[in-house]
């Protein structure tokens, strides 16, 4: 099981710097890369219906598995290469969202926090 | 410090239990917000140069880190909605990309691995 | 009113060139600004469902109109700079789509063409 | 020639109601289409220098073409189902950009209006 986030974000960085990638990987190219990858798991979905689409996550699972790991490697070396932490990211913005998005007044709500 | 997969990944369906979204997120609708996201990660470094884009992420660390937490909390929900745990998925990733990959083929080359 | 899609990227193309622009216009750095903005567009419908699209497009037609237009735009001059006309282009993959996908075989399906 | 935007929204239409179509292609739907095809654009540039996607452009050029014309058909058929001419909007907006971009402040510099 891998759940450590700097662990993980190591042998990705070490991978990187094996290649001498380290000159491509500015954040823009990060970026567009992340965005590129999102593509590519959004294609996947595509016209589908939502009931649809639970059932292509089952049948593709492989591929989907493989989308979603990309996104995550390069996300992962986005956070190290601007130097946030990207756990720590995630809890400040959980804490964000508490307040945006008070359980009560968006039970059950699609609205966006300022149109609540 | 924030570095369990796993427990982010529960604060994150806590939110979302609590506030009954998940009718809202299903694989399409997390992929779907995963992109646009994506996209305004992005938007940041529209038309930027790779230098430029290493001083945005720094004037702009507050908004970059934010973007960045939104990918990664909906990429962990998404991982969840699917049942396929992410840090496995990016292990298992990073390992095929060893083998596309071979770090003395790929060293200082930005090619694709079938174009390697 | 403005039907001519040579006209409009004449015109595209003649307010980049008054600003001196061309020179951060590669086919990457439109490919990029294109992708940017229909996140801009995605936005806008994050978490809704297709009934609620239909009125956001009503509801927010202006802001609407001003997505599609900046996607338009950028593509218009992506056609430009990478010399294929952008109507030729369309006209062909119509033709490719008709054999792709036979009126009767997709009939009423959301169905890829290799899934068909 | 194909420079009409009415005369291939039209096509567009037509090949979209002999498959019964229109159930799916909310306008949700079709900006998901259109991130995704964008996405596929962008998918050929990643990693590439400026320079190489000139060089890509011009090697590729029928797989370009095709993603090109993926995102116009989408985005002519968007405009159509939202009711908004794609060419008025393109007018408009290029009115709108040629005051928040004046060619005496504006040239040479890669920077967003508000920035500028």
């Amino acid at each position: 099981m891998h759940d450590s986030i700097e662990a993980l974000t190591q042998r990705i960085c070490a991978f990187r710097d094996a290649r001498d990638w380290k000159q491509f990987h500015s954040p823009k190219e990060l970026a567009v890369a992340i965005t590129a990858e999102a593509g590519e798991l959004l294609q996947h979905f595509v016209w589908q219906s939502n009931a649809q689409s639970e059932e292509r996550a089952v049948v593709h699972r492989e591929e989907i598995a493989s989308e979603m790991a990309d996104i995550a490697i390069l996300l992962l070396e986005f956070a190290e290469v601007v130097g946030i932490p990207l756990g720590d990211a995630v809890a400040a913005k959980l804490e964000r969202n508490e307040s945006r998005y008070p359980a009560d007044k968006a039970f059950g709500s699609n609205k966006k926090y300022n149109e609540l």
